[in-house]
This record gives C-alpha cells, sequence and structure tokens, in this order.
C-alpha cells in the first residue's frame, strides 16, 4: 500500500476512483497535514497558507510525488524538492481558460471605459457618450510568455485582430506569429499598445518590467499583470501611472496580497485591481485536478511520466 | 453643379477631398439643416434629435442620394424615401467592430461577475473569491442575426470556444457553422445559455423576443441585445428577470432611451444596462464613414452601384 496524504477539499471527487493499492489519509486543515506529512509517499497539500503549506513539504521526507491545483509553485522550498529528486506535477493549464478570458475581460473594459459605465448604472445615470473609445481591432500587443496561459491569450487576441507579439525562449517567427527572444523585445516596447504579462515567477522574471521598461512603453499603453505581483518593480509603476508616463495597468496581482486598504494603488485611478480573482473565476477547477490527478495515478503506478511535470529546479 | 448638404461635423474629414462637380452646403444645427434641405440631391443629415432627421428628410424632396453615419434607420420615413426611389447608405458595418467587443466585454463580465469587482476596488476591498465563476469556452450560444456585426460576434464567440448557432434567413449548415431559419429557433431556445440579439429593427423582428420566448429559456441564460430595445418586449422581460426565469439581461438597447432615472430597469440586479454605447466606444467612426462617402462619390458620378445600399422597402 501507498499513503497518499489528500486535502479533504478534492475527497468527494476522487475517493470513488481511487485504486486500490492507495492508502490515502485525508486532511481538512493544515495541522492535521502536518500530523500526516511525515508518512507520505503521494502528497496533494495544497493550503490557503502558502507559509504552512511550504512547512508540510519541508516536512514530508518520504514524498517521492508533489502534486498541487496551484500552477506558480514559487512559495514553497523548491530547492528541497530538486535535491530530494520529488516528481512535481502543478496545476499548469487547470486555470488557463479563465485566466486568458479574464486578460481580454480587462483589455476590453479598458478600452471601452466598462467601470465608469458601472458607476453610471449604479447612479441610474444614461450616459450620452462611450467613457473609453478604443478598439482592440488594429492594436498591437506584446505577450511575454507563451505557456498554457500565454497561447490562450495569443489565439484570443488574434480573434480581435489584436496584432501579436510573443516573446519567448526562442526565437523563432513564422507565418502566423511574430516571435521576439528574452533579449530582442526591450528596445521595442515602445511600438506596443497593450503589454501582456503572462510569465512564470522565476528568478529570470522577478522584477522584469521596472523604470526602464516603463519609460519605454508608450504614453497610452496598457500593463497587464497576470503573472505575479514581484514580475513588476510595483514602486516604479506607480510612480509612472502618477506621472502618467503609461495609460494603465490591469493588475490582477499585486505585491503584497492582499493589497493592504490604504495602499496608494488603490487611489490611483488608472490601476484597475482584481485582486487574483482570474483564476478563481470558473467552477472547474476541482473536476479538471481531480481527473489529472487519477490519470496520473495510474502513470506513477506503471512508472510512466507523469503529466505536467514542474521542475523545482528550473522553477516552472 | 451637384449640390450635397452635408454636417460640418464631417467637414474636416472630407472637404478637402470633395470633387470640383459637388457643391457643399454645411449645417450645423437643425434649423440650418431645414433651410438647406430642399435643394439637396446628395445628403448626409445625420442629427442626435432623429424627429428633426426624419423631418428633413421628408422636407428633401429633390434628393437621389441620401447618407447617414447610422446602421438602424428604422426612426426616417422610409416609406418616402422607397417611394421617391432615392438610394439609402448606411452606416452598416461602421461600428460593427466595436459593438462586437462590446458583446464580448458584456458576456465575460457577467460571465465572471466583474461589475462587483468594480465596486469592490471602488471600496477597497480584496476579494476572495471571484463573483463570477463561468467559462464563456464550452458555452453555448444561439446567435439572431448575421449581418456585419452578427458576423464579427461570430468569429468571437468561436475563438472563446463558444458553440455557437447562428439564425439566419436562409439556413444552411455546414462544417463550421450550425445555422438555424426564422421558424426553427423557437423550439429549441432552452439549449442555450446565451441569446444574443444582432438583427435589423423591422417589423419582423418587432418584440421577436416575449414572454413565450423567455420561458422557454434556461434558468440560467442570459439575454444579450445590442439591437433596438423594441426588438424585446420590455414589459415581459422586466417580468422574466423579477422571477429569475432568465440569468440575467445584459441590454445595449431599451425602450425608451435615454431610460428614466425612475425606471424599473435600473433597479434589477441582474439586468446589466449600457446606453446604447457600444457603436460609440470607438473613434474611427467619422473616419470610415468619410472614406466610405467619398469613394461613394466617386460611384455616384460614374451611375455605378453605392455600397452598403440599405433598402428602405426592406428596412434593412
Amino acid at each position: 500500500m501507498t499513503i497518499a496524504v489528500l486535502s479533504a477539499l478534492i475527497r468527494p471527487a476522487i475517493e470513488p476512483r481511487l485504486p486500490d493499492w492507495i492508502e490515502p489519509r485525508w486532511f481538512s486543515t493544515g495541522e492535521e497535514l502536518m500530523e500526516l506529512v511525515g508518512e507520505a509517499e503521494i502528497g496533494w497539500f495544497d493550503l490557503y497558507d502558502h507559509a504552512q503549506m511550504a512547512e508540510a513539504v519541508r516536512q514530508a521526507s518520504k514524498l517521492k510525488w508533489f502534486n498541487s491545483i496551484y500552477a506558480g509553485l514559487d512559495f514553497l522550498p523548491l530547492d528541497v524538492l530538486a535535491q530530494r529528486g520529488v516528481a512535481v506535477t502543478n496545476g499548469a493549464g487547470i486555470n488557463a481558460i479563465t485566466i486568458a478570458e479574464y486578460v481580454l475581460m480587462l483589455m476590453l473594459d479598458y478600452a471601452k471605459g466598462y467601470r465608469d459605465v458601472v458607476r453610471a448604472q449604479d447612479r441610474r445615470e444614461w450616459l450620452l457618450d462611450s467613457p473609453g473609445k478604443m478598439e482592440l481591432a488594429g492594436s498591437r500587443a506584446l505577450l511575454l510568455g507563451y505557456g498554457a496561459i500565454g497561447k490562450l491569450i495569443d489565439t484570443r487576441l488574434k480573434a480581435f485582430d489584436v496584432d501579436v507579439t510573443v516573446v519567448r525562449r526562442s526565437a523563432a517567427s513564422s507565418a502566423d506569429q511574430t516571435v521576439l527572444g528574452p533579449d530582442q523585445w526591450q528596445s521595442q516596447l515602445g511600438d506596443f499598445d497593450w503589454v501582456v504579462l503572462a510569465v512564470p515567477a522565476t528568478p529570470e522574471t522577478d522584477g522584469m518590467i521596472g523604470a526602464d521598461e516603463l519609460a519605454a512603453m508608450k504614453n497610452s499603453a496598457v500593463l497587464v499583470n497576470i503573472a505575479r505581483g514581484t514580475v513588476v518593480d510595483q514602486d516604479a509603476l506607480v510612480a509612472a501611472l502618477q506621472d502618467k508616463q503609461i495609460g494603465g495597468a490591469l493588475l490582477d496581482v499585486t505585491t503584497p496580497e492582499p493589497l493592504p486598504a490604504d495602499h496608494v494603488l488603490w487611489t490611483l485611478e488608472n490601476a484597475h485591481i482584481t485582486m487574483h480573482l482570474s483564476g478563481r473565476a470558473q467552477d472547474k477547477m476541482f473536476a479538471r485536478s481531480a481527473e489529472r490527478f487519477l490519470t496520473n495515478l495510474g502513470r506513477y503506478q506503471q512508472g510512466e511520466p507523469l503529466e505536467p511535470i514542474f521542475d523545482p529546479a528550473r522553477g516552472y
């Protein structure tokens, strides 16, 4: 029997279909997890408290396979997982659809000034002109990151006739895609109406948008961040928004989260804050994760490769 | 010389490029228009006051070609235009891009509960879960109307992996499109998550969504109207929204417009009202109309067909 320590949240979705070689141990709280974790060969340890989740991983000394519903695992002791040779599967792609939908929603809302329409409706005021007058069609977007989320954003942007340039590690343009490499995009930042961040949180992407990049953007350009708050130098962003160096920032992620009520970002009319909700704006996450986990259990037993594999040494 | 009576609003865009056989007479107000209209062979009479615009058309007894920036011309004396054999060109397609973008924005906003995110941001409150949890992907839409706007909505919905069924006068499904005829869609209304109205305002479409159609829709279904308020029996819609017979209504158009501040529609949380702004949410309308008008001037002189022709007898 193989001991699997699993969150009670996913129990209804997977218990009836667990194979008989698995001995499940369910936890509902962080405390219960801490008691069980030392015996786990397989672990699905998701906790809202990321510090406690990290501690559980540290104490899981018998762990061979760690699974999570989260795509970004930068808050875990990745060095420990790498050193112990633990196989890690993450939630990459589980939330990709809703996040891509959210990005288009935020861009459309900005383009049409929809927030002011909502506020007018709340006042029962019939506006005579649109607060926003931009079309997505014909605009130019720089899309940084081309993983599961980036790919879905790309196809949706193109359906709106947005001219998309993708930044990838390996630059190779084709007939239907313009691609820039990691060292090529900075010098072209001034060409874009939208700069969309869909990169993983790694040391390499940490602060990749700083004062220089913001200064290089058009005055009307809009930064969209659905990656991690740390990908942007937030102090530089606040200054750029205050000085109208850029048009606006659509921020699903901030530093820190939650953003304190007295933080200056809340006060800037050109900062749209959506509280890291993009991935949560769907109800299929548990069903999709459970399905994927059960498939991986079969692969694990057969010694086949698990999918999608997260490389703790690489960070994505 | 051919006398053309033209709105001063479009003067900057077209005056430098008018051919020399045109004698332009510019008007800035409805009163000025009324003084000039009797001599007009060519007229571009757009006024915000539609009643006065209709009166101008009635008095334009020498008119051979009437042009408008508007797509829907149901407020004009179409019988008079038909009887006099006036060639009519309208703004069909001029606003199509922004309206299609608006439809997707409204659907995404509804799916993700974005209005409540805006309100939370205004309170500086960090929401812990998304107020809306729907994905467009995998949902089913019935799209009524397949003109310039309907076609653009269709391609955008499909990019979001929405399963689209189109209603057209001539039903002919193909590999990549399911089409229903004018008498086929009512019996299938219960299959759809979205019912999108993009039909022209004609006697045939007047009140096409009434109590029976609303009752046949899913309890969770959402009605999207960017056509005309009159396409929907609004009293029946209010009742359906109050009784939660349907999930919601995304209304760019209402009856009347502007909607009075004390109208019950404003008070319904499941009615999202956007004040006929969808077509105004762009700044390219004048440039596009001017370009089209100048091209049509050349055709008019050569006796070639004008585009796009609006048939006053048909109403679209």
